[in-house]
């Protein structure tokens, strides 16, 4: 189904290890090239200056070969042409947590925003955390209630930067209750894969549409190929919905599950359990 | 931009003729094949059980070889593997109106909406009108307040069937009211094209992304492309959305639009306008 040819996605469920072994973060350092990584770090999410800067620290303390902050809160400077140059030279972008509407509010068709994907299908590794991770797909969750019956009032969705088809990721997952949620998502399209990715936890999605999981929680796979039967379109926004036959699973570090084929797949040694 | 090797799309804002010189229908029966068009209408948008039979007998009368209804109204009966052989046959698909999420509730991700999908990718022509084009594009409109200041509380949004890119549809355009909510659609992401099509108007998309207008309104496009600034991810969900540089086209009959290249194109031949 996918037509990518490279790149890596990293999906980042929020608050990632930053001091520890940062096993995360070390990933895409590895996928970025390791000691050849030249790295730009956009904290667009985010409204505070500094946002960006530990990563930066961390990034070239693991000993990336070049980390910049594109510190970039505005749409007036995005169709600068110098963006083209930037991204082509990069092999990992990173995007910080804040607010999803932010990455497209400012970059959504911007010079800026198509040097982004280009990257990607060149062969870049995108990572995003938290507000970033959102940010990846076609249609996008921008909001919604956490700890919350699904229905309809309870999330708001829009075009996402479509880096990643057919799913919808939530995140912060366990820790806010966020279930509710996105089998509320799943509802209004079954053809879509709502994944929920705890904190400290990541998903790495290879040119492939394949999906390992990293770090210290779970990821939450919501599939919704096989449901037989909802009242989406029948409930009104505050009404319960009812969803039958979903496909659920949870899975932990270096499980699997390939997008397209909408199948998981337990990890193959031991020691990666 | 666009991956699409073959296939139309004819994207109806509701309401268009069928009593007089069915414009609209008529080219719709023309790229389906004239004479040797072989027709499904997919009447699950509505719930009313004879949508549909009006189309099915303008289709018979204009001369389609084979005109169907499928009237599939759950989600039941949509993973039967006769729905292969069905769709693998057509040459023209038409989606009537009713409730888009009705569309992608009941036949996304199963086995007659990816046979569908597959359709179109070998070259058959799909229309729908009013929810039925809604739901073509992959981040869809499903619901929004008439006659209203854009902010981001008037709209919702959720996935639609992918079969557009780069876009969202927005139907019974002039006659409801409806640029508030497609300019709130944009400030979401201005790399989406906004496309509010009036009643008895239609945009025919060709494989390559380009646009024809047809009927007897007009098409409104709102491109955010180069959008310099907006308030979209600092406002609350009542307050008003402020987006400037937006640039809007207002096409008839015979006008272009090529997407990929947002570019408008006047009518070529006088006889056009």
């Amino acid at each position: 189904m996918s037509e990518k040819k490279s790149g890596h996605l990293v999906i980042i469920g929020g608050a990632e290890d930053k001091e520890g072994e940062c096993q995360i973060l070390r990933r895409f350092f590895q996928l970025a090239g390791e000691r050849e990584a030249k790295i730009a770090i956009l904290s667009t999410a985010s409204t505070e200056p500094q946002a960006g800067e530990q990563y930066r620290q961390i990034f070239l303390d693991m000993g990336a070969a070049e980390v910049k902050v594109l510190a970039v809160h505005s749409r007036e400077v995005t169709n600068q042409a110098q963006y083209r140059e930037i991204f082509a030279k990069q092999s990992g972008i990173f995007f910080t947590g804040g607010d999803q509407l932010r990455i497209t509010g400012i970059l959504g068709g911007s010079v800026l925003g198509k040097a982004l994907i280009s990257s990607y299908r060149r062969g870049a590794v995108i990572a995003g955390t938290s507000a970033g991770a959102a940010a990846m797909s076609e249609t996008m969750l921008v909001g919604g209630a956490d700890d919350a019956t699904p229905s309809k009032e309870i999330i708001r969705m829009a075009p996402g930067l479509g880096l990643l088809r057919e799913a919808v990721i939530d995140q912060h997952f366990a820790q806010r209750g966020r279930i509710g949620r996105l089998l509320a998502v799943v509802a209004h399209n079954p053809y879509i894969v709502g994944i929920g990715i705890d904190e400290d936890t990541a998903v790495i999605v290879d040119g492939a549409g394949r999906c390992e999981v990293v770090g210290s929680g779970t990821v939450t796979i919501v599939d919704g190929l096989e449901v037989t039967h909802s009242n989406v379109s029948e409930s009104s926004l505050d009404q319960p919905l009812a969803l039958t036959n979903v496909r659920l699973h949870i899975l932990a570090k270096g499980y699997k599950y390939n997008l397209p084929k909408r199948i998981a797949e337990t990890p193959q040694t031991k020691e990666d359990i």
